[in-house]
């Protein structure tokens, strides 16, 4: 049984201003509550129906606060228009910037669209990016729709949110951005030490960001279409990169 | 001025059965509905601000209806939550079985999203591919989030919805399927008439299809994620074959 107050207080953290005011986030579905139980989040309380709680899901010993509910409570609590599973509830990580070593970046300068951010989350965990740089005004790390559509990626990537252009501008490395007039990218290798930029969905990258780009990079195009969307960017470019790094 | 009766119509429109029984569907914002006006579709008309009716809007002469609205009317008879611009109504267009020439064809087993289909219909018209083959339960192609996420590639491509078992078996053609132990996709071509086959966001491709699978492909992995969003892997499965057919 979960009581009103509960219920409210977990609908809020749909909300980034509570979030940030309480430091906690939502995981929603059987797969991402699974994943952040096997990370290293701290979790405070997991509601959910009783046939997943009892079957699926093993809890380590703690303090865990576990909830039963209904399905059509965890609907109303949650961002899924059905969730047969559970929403687990956990604190926030502080994030770090990522060290200058050797290893490929990838910076977004304002994704706006949570699902996009989440799949580029996801995209990048599969060719083993370990840190993500984000201007301020990219989608909310925290946002359920971000952590959801990571499928379980969320837990293993440090999101970074700072000042895109004073981070490139002092970073020293090799910077290369998406651009419809640039080196292939089937054929042009990306240096292993470089942070690839990635424009917003509408603008493309800023005009400031852009002083910051030493090499423009351009996905081949074989028809028609203006443009592909921002996180198939992400993936086609970095499938590229890690194949020509090989 | 626009009456209650066809606010209520245009709204019938967002749910599949009203579609079909209408033969006409919506498409939503400025991007797309200058790319139908472009197109051969049929357009029955549009409703719309009248800033963007009297600034951006070129319509051909003839038939056309031409509806002034709010932008609060548009986001209640809409799928977007803001449109600062228009809304148009048009005819579905009859498809065709693609033909069985020396063209590279998707095949898509189950793809549920509408947002992941209209991104693949978008990808796969920046990539070349004409026409795509669509499993019956694969989501509706006039669904306004399809036509959305497609940003306008809707109007070049050919979405053949059949039984994808039947029409795989009868094609005598390579059919190529993504599977974790399948050649690298980076080293291995595909043939230029060959068949590519992407499956289920959950399920992947369904047993009786795998029975049609010629060739098992993979997308290299550099990293932990568990597996790709679908729309990626049509894209980096599609870079990867033009790039190696080049």
């Amino acid at each position: 049984m979960i009581s009103k107050a509960k219920l409210k207080y977990i609908k809020s953290l749909q909300v980034k201003k509570y979030r940030n005011e309480e430091q906690c986030f939502l995981i929603e579905g059987a797969k991402s509550v699974k994943e952040i139980i096997q990370s290293d989040f701290q979790i405070l309380a997991v509601v959910g129906v009783a046939n997943f709680l009892e079957k699926e899901l093993q809890l380590p010993l703690g303090t865990i606060e576990v909830i039963e509910c209904t399905e059509s409570e965890l609907a109303s609590i949650g961002s899924f228009q059905t969730n047969e599973a559970a929403i687990a509830i956990a604190k926030m990580k502080p994030t770090r910037k990522p060290a200058m070593d050797n290893k490929l970046l990838l910076a977004l300068d304002d994704i706006r669209d949570p699902g996009n951010l989440g799949t580029i989350i996801r995209t990048a965990d599969w060719y083993g990016i370990r840190s993500i740089i984000a201007s301020e005004q990219t989608a909310d790390f925290y946002n359920p729709k971000v952590i959801t559509a990571s499928m379980g990626s969320f837990t293993r990537m440090n999101v970074y949110y700072t000042d895109l252009f004073s981070f490139l501008s002092e970073s020293k490395r090799p910077v290369y951005g998406a651009f419809l007039d640039g080196n292939d990218v089937h054929t042009k290798p990306v240096e292993k030490g470089g942070i690839i930029v990635i424009g917003n969905e509408a603008h493309g990258i800023s005009a400031l960001v852009e002083t910051q780009i030493t090499e423009r990079i351009t996905i081949p195009r074989y028809g028609k279409a203006e443009s592909l969307n921002a996180a198939i960017a992400t993936a086609i470019i970095l499938d590229n990169v890690l194949r020509l790094q090989k």
